[in-house]
């Protein structure tokens, strides 16, 4: 996938995910979306980085919220902003992905910003669209959600400063969860010193060690020691199948509780993408804790989407990282 | 209220209600929109005031019409606003009302507009919020709808000049309105001569004489001498319960006709907040003749909304009213 | 129509439909969109030709596609857009429509942009609108889809030069479409040589030869020498009633495809209003064929838009056209 997302240059050209994408990248990422959060702290929230360029919110899964830091980061950088929402089965109806595209495309839009529920998607775009064009993966089927992990990544180094010592633990629904997905391809890629992956044997995909993880099924022992916790989302719609128990039944073996906090460092962070199901996969009182950093994600999260705007635009020096 | 709607240097941080208001702030507020009038009759409709800030349209309550105005306001102020239509069954569901407002904070959102069926919601609201943040009630059940209420005193003192002398009528559904009760706070607070309150035994709140208002059954009773009438909007789902009649029926004793206009002052002028009803509360021909200044409250409206933006958001001078 | 459309200067002050303008002004508008497509090249797609100027989308009939271009076009002039999707039921519940214009106007609205389903919706807001503001036609009901002629015009101007030899063929649905209507007034104003029009006799407007077209039924005889081909979009829905066999019989006699497109002058473009279903009115090769300007025609709406735009609000030159 490296070469799609990069141009002859290296540089990145579409965010489609973490896979493949080198370690030099994401920490390039990383200081790009530094620099940028200054602008949300201003009295005047703007930088002029993206004045004229037109960005499309192509949402074919409904996510108000993802979609309106997207929308955020975009008007922060000037771009004009339009919102598509896309049913795919009135998608599927009319016109076909591919023509939507050239008429996007002919219309000189700059970027789409792409979620939808089928894995790969982004990528078939970034496949097919004009070369001017970037793509970036708001969240594919289960595949990847590459943002998400970069702001998470983004609110680690904040915290924690040096990735190489840390013992992170993962935990929930894995085997549905693109945000897993990507967080494990980024934080094998900056070298953390382990990343566990802690669920139920049902929700918890074959094979995953290969992505060079150690999976726990018991939540005690996959959290003995770390410093981050990254908590997922249960999808309530899992419960309705054969997945799961009940959400209560879930909270009592996988919920992190106080009591389970407990066995990790002591000054381990608790991380979650949001929106968080409180008393489902997550106490109350820990989500709002000072441990939890959960707030914080959000808000790297617009100025993470800044930087990967900018740098796919190219209106930002490509030798930030680097320096 | 007063308390939380103002900061400790006694300025206006949240705008939730005109209850509890003083009369210099009111003044404040009307002299500061009257300086906003110039900037929506100018060809290019901008000042830079909000230039940078983020501004959330949160409406768990549908009114195209309202949010309109705050969204106008809010591009002519140079802001970027977000509207949010939110269903109060998904919010429930999904994430709590106080995770929703963390999470707006920490993209850094500067204000909420917010319309709720539920009175208190925005007080609620104000009260949990970041303290750099403004609330501004587009409003809350039947409690207030502070906004209407300035535009409304703005149109009054634009034809009428001084409030001490006035007799002004407030007619229709009194039990059911959230412009009726700011209405009359405004009213009282600005010191007019008489507030009456006009309508069905039914529709009249009891013990509404202990706001300072006079009681009348009798429309013609009403409007005798008056110098302003205030008609409200008749929500017609009221028709469907026992409360009233027919429409038909309700406008033969209580709509605003030629003939029940004749006991007025000659010179009174007609209001209704829209959108109205013709033929059920207000005559077409009334609606349309010189004395109905509906239409200035519309463009008075954006003005005002400028001038509670600006001024909660403090980027206008507070010295404004009292110099 | 000529008397609303324009001013008592002669100069464009809505946008209504094609018919009754003259050939001189339907060049102005070519010229300036000629100047406004520089700006959709730019790195920074901005003109300020609109800065503070209000424009609202009117759309009582959903599409997507037609409303973005529109907004596109309003941004990249640098106007505040809103977006109304009215559905007809609820308009006619509440507010009716001369009201919401009051209302709108009252907000200091400068343009509307109405798709409406009943012919001359858009006809009867300009006759009854303030003076300042201007209607914009974005397709009413079988009547006029002006700026979709006037893009057309453009891409058939940039391909061939000159109008005055020209033989054009309209092919498909003409009795219910309002974008043959709009080209071949557009057409014949513009002096070509020829308008034929081709389809089924279920789908031709009795009397159309009075507008100066010539008849075709047969698809190879209708295409025979002409120097461009406008395919129109089948409504589907059309094939449910009686007027129409199936989509694939449809296909047989009167879809474009190589073989249909061997007769016509080997130059020949082939233009679509989009959005196009292949291997219905138009083979998928043809669609993507060298010879297809269809992606074409779409970039150029936005500068026919922005121009349209521009020059009714006054804020170009008026002797572009005849310089």
């Amino acid at each position: 996938m490296n070469s799609i997302q990069l141009n002859k240059q290296g540089h990145l050209k579409h965010f489609l995910g973490i896979e493949g994408l080198k370690r030099a990248l994401l920490i390039e990422i990383l200081d790009t979306a530094a620099s940028f959060i200054s602008v949300s702290e201003k009295a005047v929230k703007k930088a002029p980085l993206l004045r004229g360029k037109t960005i499309i919110n192509l949402f074919f899964e409904h996510s108000t919220r993802t979609r309106t830091t997207f929308e955020l980061a975009a008007k922060r950088l000037s771009a004009d902003v339009l919102n598509f929402n896309i049913s795919t089965s009135s998608s599927s109806k009319g016109e076909n992905l591919i023509d939507m595209l050239r008429n996007l495309e002919a219309m000189h839009c700059d970027m789409f910003i792409v979620r939808h529920n089928a894995a790969g998607a982004p990528h078939f775009m970034a496949q097919h669209v004009a070369p001017h064009i970037s793509i970036i993966n708001a969240g594919d089927g289960q595949h990847e959600h590459p943002t998400q992990a970069m702001l998470d990544m983004y609110t680690i180094r904040q915290h924690k400063g040096e990735f190489a010592p840390l013992r992170v633990a993962i935990v929930g629904d894995i085997l549905h969860s693109r945000v897993a997905r990507s967080n494990i391809h980024a934080l094998t890629t900056l070298g953390v010193s382990e990343v566990r992956v802690v669920g139920p044997k049902t929700l918890m995909p074959k094979g995953i060690e290969a992505l060079g993880t150690q999976v726990f099924h018991n939540l005690k022992a996959g959290l003995r020691q770390v410093d981050v916790i990254i908590m997922l989302r249960l999808q309530r719609e899992r419960m309705q199948g054969a997945l799961l128990p009940s959400a209560h039944e879930y909270f009592q073996y996988y919920g992190l509780t106080e009591e389970a906090l407990k066995v990790a460092h002591p000054d381990a962070i608790v991380m979650h993408p949001g929106p968080i199901n409180r008393g489902v996969e997550i106490d109350s009182s820990i989500a709002d804790c000072k441990r939890s950093v959960i707030l914080q994600q959000v808000s790297n999260g617009i100025a993470v989407r800044m930087a990967v705007m900018a740098k796919t635009l190219g209106t930002v020096s490509e030798q930030k990282g680097t320096q």
